[in-house]
């Protein structure tokens, strides 16, 4: 868990108010819900993996009895934990409050979750996720507006680029059956499927192999996965798309993939142009742009979560080599709370890689002033002269001059401030003479 | 614990914005420190009555033995608590990073705290505290800086003609010294006194007798209380305040107290016309306004916390008859946790008493638009029209069109949306005709 220092702060502050400010003009709705659940609703196997990394609230007012009885099962001491994502608890405000959402709801979701990883670089214990979700429609059109939305925002913070790694879990499910992975093998198989980028086509081979996978399913893999073409799927388009998946791919499925390419394609069409002046580099990367459309299918992508349903997306950009986000459709879930069947799907974008991508951003046009100010000076005319000076729209920091002005001004300029004026007793405001930091 | 539909979470960070911009144009820097801190910081006495209220974290990985072993000492059974207040992290993250920080630090914090407080009307387990500091500044410029933020920022709110009330500890000890009351009465006595405004003065005097505190001292505290003048402390100034205490109060707190309220004046020459008009019904409010100073010295004010050491402040408006938030000088804590004397002095807004206060305030400029459309048009032509009108700055909302259109209709307009325009497949943006939401 970190502290933010003031310059980190006002970036963090600066971008999420980007993010905001687009995913509102897309029509979704920002949402806030407490970061305490209850331990039962944060434990009901929705959260995978994370259900144990969830930091438990210890009961108020337990008794030494108490605790010995709750000796060997220690959830007897707990009653409410911290959210360890945005997911389950969107899922149990939609329940609770679907009386007075739109059918189709739009939500916006930026808030910290917490997760007990052991410390490792780049994890945090403590961290901010900014999902968007739409509850309500089963079509590609919220694919769609989800992935738009995305790719917008990331435009408006700078990073123009950012490209959709897309699959479906229908076509991987059509894919293992195809070659013929008996079913309770699947998640194994799945599991090793998410390692390509990693260990590439021969690892994962191997380790199919090792886990004693059907070896004819193993082998009738290994050829389609060696096909020279398998990883040139581009322009992303139905052809493209059945042409990387194993013959006789469902239509639907298909056409759901399809159609919200076409759909990316008609909101976004100056893709095309706008994309290539990003310095993106790959190659996955150049054929989208080629193609006019952000999306690249890739028929081996898994995403770890055991709800999603259908669509799965991930968030690929071409200065970084790994993921600034992802999501999918769970269609399941929401009816888990609610009782009755609800179509949803989100998209998360990652917000502490993308806050270390952000540059930092020219200083606000509003000057930016500090009072270097002799120690005899009355705070009376200092108040008044930095109130003078705020009238006209500036930011005003007092500083009592020091033996190393220097250092003070330096200091200064690190905080953003771009120039100072010094004050003795009796300084006017007219007498103000302003200079530039350094 | 509350959840935050979309309208009240739109007006929340609307809030939230303009108290970030004010005080950022103060001078003030923003930080952030993680929800949790150590279980020994949380319990060091420094939080008072706060410290029963936090929520602890339950340990990781607690075997049977060791949930065994802390049955006579839940305290075992926790490392980590959620803050109840900002001041507490706030110490400890000046402690860890003052060699990076301005000599004079101005912080703002905004940010949740829990407290396991009972349910009860108007208070909530989890809310958000708006606090400034000024840490590294022992004169009454710091004092005289927030209370000008503070007001500053409650008027961009729309809630002009704030009034804070002040006060100082040190005056408080020479008033109870001077009528004779014993050192180790004087906690229990403040208690008391802190209930003025609810029992009146022949309710403190009586609360005082039964107390057991010392008769002559009641006796002298009674007719000090009964001076026919002791309420009207006003225009606020040197002399008012001397008249306001016993006779004979140190020079140095006098000076002290009068000193911010010329700074007050000189920072905000327009408060006395401007105030007038903000429909200001109280005799104190009426008092400052006149005096050109929205200060009012009050002898009796008292604070609950245990640290303040100095000046202390509440903030008043005539809408209301509660505080709207409240702070003071207290120059002992950073030293516990640094080891060395550091001045401190904090001002916090009530934020969930504020946000109720603002208004409504005015659609964005820009327009909202919902469309409507039926259920044949293409995804890829809903999205265009949708890219099409953002790219004038609109914000958008994707409707399907279902039997009860009005309700439809209601429901977006409650939202928020101003207008909207029906969609059929093939309309082109140019046939858009845009009505206004009722």
């Amino acid at each position: 868990m970190r502290d933010f220092l003031p310059a980190d702060k006002a970036r963090r502050e600066r971008v999420l108010a980007v993010i905001r400010e687009r995913y509102r003009a897309h029509g979704f709705d920002e949402i806030e819900t407490p970061v305490m659940e209850e331990h039962g609703r944060l434990h009901a196997g929705i959260g995978g993996d994370n259900e144990k990394l969830a930091y438990n609230i210890l009961k108020r007012g337990l008794d030494a009895e108490a605790i010995r009885a709750a000796a060997e099962d220690p959830a007897q001491l707990t009653d409410l934990g911290l959210r360890y994502d945005l997911t389950v608890p969107l899922a149990r405000f939609y329940a609770t409050h679907r009386g007075v959402l739109p059918t189709v709801f739009r939500a916006i979701q930026i808030a910290p979750v917490w997760r007990a990883e052991r410390p490792q670089k780049g994890r945090y214990r403590q961290f901010v996720q900014c999902d968007i979700d739409i509850i309500g429609d089963a079509s590609d059109r919220a694919e769609a507006e989800l992935v738009v939305a995305t790719l917008d925002t990331l435009d408006a913070l700078g990073l123009e680029g950012g490209i959709v790694r897309i699959n479906d879990r229908r076509a991987l499910d059509f894919m293992l059956d195809t070659f013929g992975f008996p079913v309770d093998e699947r998640p194994g198989v799945l599991i090793t499927i998410d390692k390509l980028d990693k260990i590439g086509p021969e690892g994962v081979v191997a380790e199919l192999a090792e886990r004693g996978a059907a070896p004819e399913a193993v082998e009738a893999f290994r050829a389609f996965l060696m096909r020279p073409q398998t990883l040139e799927f581009h322009p992303y388009g139905e052809r493209q798309i059945r042409k990387a998946l194993p013959e006789g791919a469902p239509d639907d499925i298909v056409a759901h993939l399809a159609g919200i390419g076409e759909a990316v394609a008609a909101a976004r069409p100056s893709t095309g142009s706008g994309a290539t002046s990003s310095g993106a580099t790959s190659s996955e990367a150049t054929s989208a742009e080629a193609g006019g459309v952000p999306l690249v299918f890739d028929p081996f992508l898994v995403r770890g979560m055991g709800y999603y349903t259908g669509t799965i997306f991930e968030l690929a950009h071409p200065s970084v080599d790994y993921s600034l986000g992802g999501g999918g459709r769970y269609d399941g879930m929401i009816g888990r709370f609610l009782g009755q069947e609800v179509p949803a799907v989100g998209f998360s974008i990652g917000f502490e890689r993308i806050v270390d991508l952000v540059a930092e951003q020219e200083q606000d046009a509003a000057a930016s002033i500090v009072l270097v100010h002799d120690a005899d000076v009355p705070v009376a005319e200092l108040l008044a002269l930095k109130g003078a000076l705020m009238a006209d729209g500036a930011r005003v920091r007092l500083e009592r001059r020091t033996k190393n002005l220097k250092a003070l001004l330096e200091r200064a300029s690190a905080d953003g401030y771009t120039s100072f004026a010094t004050v003795s007793a009796g300084t006017a405001r007219d007498d103000l003479e302003l200079k530039t930091l350094a």
